[in-house]
């Protein structure tokens, strides 16, 4: 409403005497947004569209506003919340414990947790714990190559839907999330992925996202690789990559034609989709 | 960036020779938005604006899906999504159980649900089961004045965050909520009663809400009160109120006498809030 008598305090018309057509910008007004002057040239909406749109913006807030205080009401304590606390950790039913391969490669701290949790979160849980297996007779699920870091951080996002991410640990976050079909986690882990791809890194996420089934990440890194062949041809870890994974490296020279062919015909671009 | 093609194709700036200042609205202007056409003095924002506002909304659309998404993710099955199935109710571990009072009160079927789930939700439930009470050593909460429907949809609630409600049992939920302290369902039921007001139902309401410490229940019921006073003094219900609580009623009269003040001197209106 406020806006509303803005709108009627701020629009001011100049008029100059227009003799030419091209002086059909000395009608000003002044925009109800920003506030500054413009021409008829560069006018946007009319004042009923901009009024709409206030209204649409406020009520897309208004449903923001519902939506965090759901996810706030829906959010789980994690169990690490209470840990140390005098009344045992919040009637937790089950531990993971990371098992790490390697040297030192030995049951680490469990992660306790609660089998309702899980089976809600990923369908693997939920088999493994419903169906009397090995985990759901001892109550403990061991999950191999991971830190126990990870397995905490991995155990946290099933109760809260948050994690704090950098580039290894959301590698080892998505390494579980693909393992234990948390479809959530898999796609919070990409898009940080591909926040932080750059030519640099393009390769290496390029072969992680193929190994791990990550379309999203595997489109990114590839649309950068194409873009940055003749650099990337040059580096040492090429040559390497080239050897490992020859069969990766196919695909992006079949990738590498088709965009030359598309670049080529550009009539047919509509049809790449 | 394809309303940024239609606004170039659609900018079309009419002239007609204006002479007199009245006549600055001869310079017509398509929106951008509808498309229609517009003067000067009808004229929202510039075109920059216009874009940008574009963008904010689509942020705002995408940042709505996220955490639909989120909410989907961290919804819990409701134990009473497994009743009947072959492995259990979903590593249940505590039962709440409905006692109406009256002729037929008695026990009715338990409500399976999960101690960790009821303890996050509801600070009194958390207070119950980590404090070694009798709820939580015998695993049963008795939940009193409740009808076993509504101790249903509570529970679902808990789990979810949805519930599907009419008048009858979004006031049943309520009550629960303020006694169990459950915010987010409170709030929601009293948005739901808030939409079905009308002066028709605006006393019984203002009497609930007092009852319930509903506070925007309250003051939305009182402001209809207000509104219709001479209707409402006239039914025979009103008479029943009046006696049934006076103080309520005391207090709307002092509202209504502070209304007539405000009314009467408009100049300290902004004193109000």
């Amino acid at each position: 409403m406020q806006r509303r008598c803005a709108r009627l305090d701020h629009l001011e018309v100049e008029t100059e005497s227009s003799e030419t057509d091209s002086e059909t910008e000395s009608v000003r007004m002044r925009c109800i947004s920003c506030k500054e002057e413009y021409g008829s040239r560069d006018a946007g909406t009319c004042n009923v569209c901009y009024e709409e749109a206030s209204e649409t913006e406020e009520e897309l807030k208004r449903e923001i506003e519902d939506l965090k205080a759901k996810v706030a009401f829906l959010s789980v304590w994690s169990p690490a919340f209470f840990s140390g606390r005098p009344h045992g950790s919040g009637f937790t039913d089950v531990v993971l414990v990371a098992v790490e391969d390697g040297p030192d490669g030995g049951p680490s701290m469990p992660v306790s947790a609660h089998r309702n949790i899980l089976a809600n979160r990923s369908p693997v849980f939920k088999a493994m714990l419903e169906n009397e297996m090995e985990e759901s007779r001892s109550g403990t699920i061991k999950i191999s190559d991971v830190s126990y870091d990870a397995l905490q951080a991995f155990v946290n996002y099933l109760y809260s839907a948050e994690a704090s991410l950098d580039e290894q640990m959301a590698c080892e976050l998505l390494v579980l999330a693909e393992k234990y079909q948390v479809k959530h986690l898999k796609a919070y882990c990409e898009k940080f992925l591909v926040s932080k791809l750059n030519w640099d890194n393009s390769i290496i996420n390029y072969a992680f996202a193929h190994q791990h089934n990550a379309k999203l990440l595997l489109e990114a890194a590839l649309s950068l690789i194409l873009d940055n062949m003749d650099k990337l041809r040059k580096r040492q870890e090429y040559s390497e990559f080239v050897e490992k994974h020859p069969l990766l490296v196919v695909e992006i020279y079949e990738a590498c034609l088709a965009k030359q062919e598309n670049t080529a015909a550009p009539k047919d671009t509509s049809a790449k989709s």
